[in-house]
């Protein structure tokens, strides 16, 4: 079998065998498939896609191009949560411990931020002494302990979709439908888990632009995971605006530790809330009513609050800090309104973009971060504003950097004379029966 | 700039600025750029094609990405010849000669074989003690005392070009029209020679398979070269069957003799009259009656043949032998008529395919070469043959090599009832006006 007539077999949009699909990975994890081959048939999937049973066996492949994680010591079934991506999502931060309060085990794997969208182990490490770098014996500990950890991916889990991943990063091949449902369902496959809720983000700050887009890809990965026996359920959620008002690190596990005492912002506290609950419903089964219902107990009585603070001690974090706002980068530009009227659209992936000018993200995988950087947004879409008046606080560590993150937000904003069309928080829940 | 952002542009369809076009080739030639970039480009190039004017830059800028030959120590204008390559296409070594003996200085690079199509600097070496790899005082000095030299190309000409081809070749980009123009075009340009003829093959041969598309390219390899300020003429030529007689190395330079003393296939005088003449015509003027003419007596007269064997003496080779046959591999299989019929039609890309599973072609390119392997065929479409006569014959040094190549063969035919319509060799020729 030969690499380059694989390339011109999805070029000329053919479908791959499953024994070309194996080659392939096999070679990827082995290193004997060379990066500008890979490369070159990345960006020919990326024009013609590949068909549901092709990307099934590209996930399974993927899926045991390493070791599986043998999470047996843990009693029943473990339920993963994965968001692809968005601006403002802190919700692991808040539907895990709701979730594990709930009862339900929670070993959590999470990736580092990357482009306009954050990453859940950089904002962790905001917390002062926490550590998401973890020993396997400590990780299964602090399940056993807390019934959640949150630690990095470690290098060796799925090898093929660690190479595929660094690839498509710098060749313009992320935003392919197949390829991001495999290395999101190879990771969650290999992770050891029985289950997994999916937040299927759609919108201006998403991958998937549009709701077709984005329930095409939920399907996709429901059905991959389903093939591969996991328990999955997905929401396609709104991210056409950023979840909360908080985008940055530390900035955002603050309001992550409001919503877990029971405030936050209504939307953060709602989806967070319908996540939990999902998981809850993999793991326990119920009417979706009383799997929200019981999340909502664990999130008022403080219980999630409480699983969270014991995670952030078992991991070497300082839980006293999660009581205190959390400190900013020193140097801050308030942003007025330009005119009066009502703030209509954001360009979500612009605000984001916004935010790693500031230093709260990375273009380049290797960029440093300054945690403390970040935007507090004070108007949304819907909100009516008086010229003059502030629309959002942005924090960097240099002066020098404000100037030019303020001026990408304020082009990212429409203003109008109506209000907009409200939109739903949760557009579709597919699977999870 | 970054590479990226260039691949996505690309990607989506639009088009590269000269700046961008510039810091491709700029990275190709010193390494700055990635393989792996540089194949996902080639791809979404492949894809989405490139612009007459993003074409012409990316081919100056690669013609630039070395130093260009300095061929002012011989005098006048320099006549190059390109074709596109085909299956038993040894035009180089019968029209280059009657250029020369018409006056025509002509010094010439040629290429290896890779996959169906051969190269003549492999078909030269069945010449006994003939080198292809000359330095720059041997082959000025060649020319000087025949009018002709063909040499390898260098590894230090067109380095861009190098790197990208070697690319093409592995990612199943080879078959993109501005990337193919821009190739060849950047090599002649380099060349230093002031005016060049392009053969352009269209068919199952050839890489482009219709008369359209070749002439898509030739069109385009026109406008570029006269935009360099060359002299170009294009033909665009019948590669629907193989080209004479001869499929291989040896057997297509025997094949070549002949018609060089004024023998041969009639479809191989022809086209290497017709390409003589057009290097005359663009080199010394005239009509395109007078220039045929000429050269039809540089061959007949046997100045061509006397030409060619001064050039086989002033680089090593021995001269007698080419009055003799040549050395064929010595296993040799007779592939006989299934049927009765008209043979209607042969896929030539297969002939071709046949020939490098006989050893003699490569499918890589570091592929060993059995000079002495080939086809010699003894019917053609629009033949008639009865059921058990010879259809061709076969060489190889191994005997069983011979029968995955004889089913390779008979599998590439056709047959009729009758006879098929008659195609031209020379559909068209294009600019040299």
């Amino acid at each position: 079998m030969r690499m380059e007539e694989i390339i011109r077999k999805k070029r000329d949009g053919g479908v791959l065998s499953p024994e070309e699909i194996d080659f392939v990975v096999r070679g990827t994890a082995d290193g004997s498939a060379p990066d500008y081959q890979l490369s070159a048939l990345l960006m020919a999937i990326w024009f013609q896609g590949m068909k549901p049973e092709e990307t099934a066996r590209l996930t399974l492949a993927m899926a045991d191009s390493g070791p599986r994680a043998d999470l047996s010591s843990l009693p029943g079934i473990k339920i993963d949560k994965h968001s692809t991506g968005g601006v403002g999502d802190k919700t692991t931060l808040v539907a895990v411990p709701i979730a594990a309060a709930c009862g339900v085990l929670c070993p959590k794997m999470s990736g580092r931020g990357l482009g306009h969208t954050g990453g859940t182990a950089d904002k962790l490490e905001a917390i002062p002494g926490f550590r998401t770098s973890l020993t396997e014996a400590e990780f299964l500990d602090t399940v056993r302990k807390t019934g959640m950890s949150l630690m990095t991916q470690t290098g060796e889990a799925v090898p093929a979709d660690k190479r595929l991943y660094a690839l498509r990063d710098v060749t313009a091949t992320v935003d392919s439908l197949p390829l991001i449902a495999a290395s999101v369902m190879s990771k969650k496959i290999a992770s050891g888990c029985g289950g997994v809720v999916l937040d299927v983000k759609a919108g201006s700050g998403a991958f998937m632009k549009t709701f077709a887009d984005a329930e095409a890809l939920a399907r996709e990965m429901t059905a991959i995971g389903r093939a591969a026996g996991l328990r999955v359920s997905a929401l396609i959620t709104n991210m056409d605006r950023p979840l909360g008002k908080a985008v940055g690190n530390a900035i955002e596990v603050e309001e992550a530790m409001e919503a877990l005492r029971g405030g936050g912002p209504a939307d953060l506290r709602e989806l967070s809330l319908a996540l939990a609950a999902e998981m809850v419903r993999l793991a326990k089964g119920g009417t979706a009513e009383e799997c929200l219902a019981r999340a909502g107990r664990a999130l008022d009585s403080g219980a999630a609050f409480e699983t969270f603070g014991r995670m952030v001690e078992c991991q070497g974090g300082d839980r006293r800090a999660l009581e205190r706002p959390f400190p900013l980068s020193t140097c801050r530009l308030e942003l007025k309104a330009p005119r009066d009227g009502f703030l209509t659209r954001m360009e979500t992936g612009e605000i984001g973009t916004a935010a790693v000018l500031l230093g709260a993200g990375r273009s380049r995988k290797d960029d440093p971060l300054d945690l403390g950087a970040g935007i507090r947004i004070l108007a949304r879409p819907g909100d009516r504003v008086k010229e003059g008046q502030p629309l959002a606080e942005l924090f960097a560590a240099q002066e020098e950097l404000l100037e030019p993150a303020a001026a990408r937000y304020l082009a990212a904003l429409s203003f109008g004379e109506a209000a907009p069309e409200p939109q739903p928080l949760i557009w579709a829940r597919t699977g999870g029966d």
